[in-house]
């Protein structure tokens, strides 16, 4: 079942560090299992919040998931690989400074943010939480690596929304303009379409100037929406089981659909469906960061990938996810609802993704097979799904106010 | 002296309100003089830390300021013009709400930031506050007009540091991209060059957000140097003087190069002192503000204006001044020191600026007769020059501390 093996699980003496930021979340758990088995000696620093948050919103993950103790523990149990835990926060920069100086990371991966749009739409004091959080955090730690080890490689989870929906192709976070006779290689506009998101394009501006200025070097992933559950190494032990969201707060659109269609509730597609984004599994999202590692950037270089594999149109997921529901003897069907977002629901849509297929990624396409996993994760958990936390809730127009929404 | 006279100094029913936030500052405070002079019922609302900056600095303003009290008691006795003072932070959510329901303003003018390049350098925790700062007390503005005066139309303060040194002509906010045979109208591309220039950036994105989901109404002024002591209505009377700052943390190059000429100090040009930037007058930034509000853009429509009238190679200035300071028998010569920024010292400028032109302004072109008064302000006030805090110590780079920095 695992994809590769890295021999007896001792550690060479050079093996390189690599800090994994939010590693105990939905992204960040399975890239610290992917690379502890690579072989990098890894480090996941966390403060937790991810759990909390879910506190808050009333709901839990639709998979049973151990305590992060829990979780090092048997991996270490299973493979002898041990993985180092740094519990804290980024807005705390004595104790980020100090992690990064005692740990001397050859790269560190950032996905320590604050990552749904819906909950950074909340009010005013989820956005403000959201911007401070996430900026301030990011900005705190081009500081620690600036003065502690500046020679580190900067891998940063942002996102394809950084970009919205321009009329244009989209490119890897640069575009050559032609202007007036003249032209320069530019970062390309940005547009993003929630408190979240724009914050990524904030980190993205704050991160370039520290390259630029400090001669630091960095990867910015600019992600698509991520779905899937499982890893090879998550599915060694239940106790290394991934967490998997289907709210409407931090559930991302095709794995809210599987639960959906797993208790018989119509898969809810916000307006006409047609807005396109790009996708990818999980299992690419692991693969993307290590082959960002393995390929580091010159030293006061910035530059960006776009991590996604396939682009669709949400209606059209939701009419995948149905079929292949339909198939497992499930009566899923496709409804709308009034959109809570602003955004455009058809619009053109055609983002380059060259750079990491180049590094040698190969994707895992969306397939029936990986839907029809998905839905049996769902089908198997779904005395644990809370219903109401499903439905929109959040409103980007601030035109009423959240009726069931708990914060 | 004064260019315009508004009547008997009673107030129409019908007078528009206009809160100057950050109205104790350098631009804040002659805008609100200028805008209660065109009949405009002013309110200024500061936490007067830009007096503290000095204080943490060790400077202050060349020319004797009165406290803010002091100014508006003044104001209202020369004039009869009533400006209400709210004295709080814009980190101040409720306080900030309070203010805008109370007053329920027809426009806003934000100039309300940290807004030093060099202050936000110092180190970490200045280039936290300076984001912290500039950022969130920005999205508490934007939640307040939402939910408390949607109509209003904020004028917010930007910079054309946040467009850098491209190598095409710079538009005004947006650029028409052609690109793989579509096109888009899109935001220019950003390259800002300090912590503090990126602030801008930030807000500039989030502002435009909140135009497109909440329907709010803004102007951004991306405002070039502002040289210039005295407007006006700040001339009327001592107790109404406008600070002028030639330390190299607050002081803008035109104002510092006349104090340096008026001290025997060398006019002390960054590296090359190729850098072309575009300046202006502080009385026409008055100006440009009222004809923002006087025109006030569509609800919804996030607007940009670049707010300069000349562009300058900031060797040819101080080649200006030290010809003025002669012709006053000053021994003033030009010295280049070592460049503490990052950035372009021979580029390519060419930055549109034609919208508010199209409003009716009618530039203060940099003459002789202007660098002459500047020059003699600076004499005046010779005996109160602290020499030490005029030599750049604030190094972007990291490459060494701050050794005589009072911070």
């Amino acid at each position: 079942m695992r994809e590769r093996q890295n021999g007896s699980g001792r550690r060479p003496a050079d093996r390189t560090t690599v800090i994994v930021l939010g590693g105990d979340g939905y992204c960040g758990w399975p890239t610290a299992l992917h690379l502890s088995d690579a072989g990098y000696e890894v480090v996941v620093l966390d403060n937790l919040a991810r759990r909390g948050w879910d506190v808050e919103l009333g709901t839990e993950s639709l998979t049973p998931i151990c305590t992060l103790d829990e979780r090092v523990a048997a991996w270490a149990e299973l493979t002898g690989r041990t993985i180092e835990l740094e519990l804290g926060d980024l807005l705390d920069a004595d104790f980020l400074d100090d992690v990064i100086a005692r740990h001397a990371p050859g790269a560190v991966v950032h996905f320590a943010e604050q990552r749904s749009a819906p909950y950074s739409m909340i009010d005013r004091e989820h956005a403000v939480f959201t911007q401070h959080n996430n900026v301030i955090g990011t900005l705190n730690l081009l500081f620690a690596l600036a003065e502690h080890a500046p020679e580190c490689h900067l891998v940063k989870l942002g996102t394809m929304g950084e970009y919205g929906t321009p009329n244009i192709d989209i490119e890897e976070g640069f575009i050559e303009i032609h202007h007036n006779g003249r032209s320069d290689r530019l970062p390309f506009p940005k547009q993003a379409g929630s408190f979240y998101h724009l914050t990524k394009v904030h980190d993205s501006h704050n991160i370039a100037f520290a390259c630029r200025v400090w001669g630091l070097r960095s990867t910015d992933l600019n992600q698509g929406v991520v779905y899937g559950a499982v890893t090879p190494q998550t599915e060694l032990d239940e106790r290394l089981a991934n967490r998997f969201d289907y709210d409407e707060v931090f559930g991302t659109a095709l794995n809210r659909f599987c639960v959906q269609a797993a208790i018989g509730h119509p898969l809810t597609v916000y307006g006409r469906g047609g807005q396109t984004r790009g996708f990818l599994d999980i299992r690419d999202t692991v693969r993307c960061v290590e082959l960002a590692i393995a390929n580091p950037p010159e030293p006061g270089e910035y530059r960006v990938f776009n991590q996604f594999t396939e682009q669709f149109r949400v209606g059209e997921l939701a009419d995948m996810v149905a079929e292949a529901a339909g198939k497992l003897g499930l009566d899923a069907r496709v409804a709308t609802v009034e959109n809570p977002r602003v955004e455009l629901e058809e619009h053109y849509y055609n983002a380059r993704h060259s750079r990491l297929l180049e590094l040698g990624l190969v994707p895992h396409a969306l397939s029936e097979t990986l839907l029809d996993s998905l839905v049996r994760i769902a089908v198997r958990y779904r005395d644990r799904v809370i219903p109401d936390v499903i439905a929109p809730r959040v409103e980007w127009r601030r035109r009423r106010a959240a009726p069931a929404l708990r914060v």
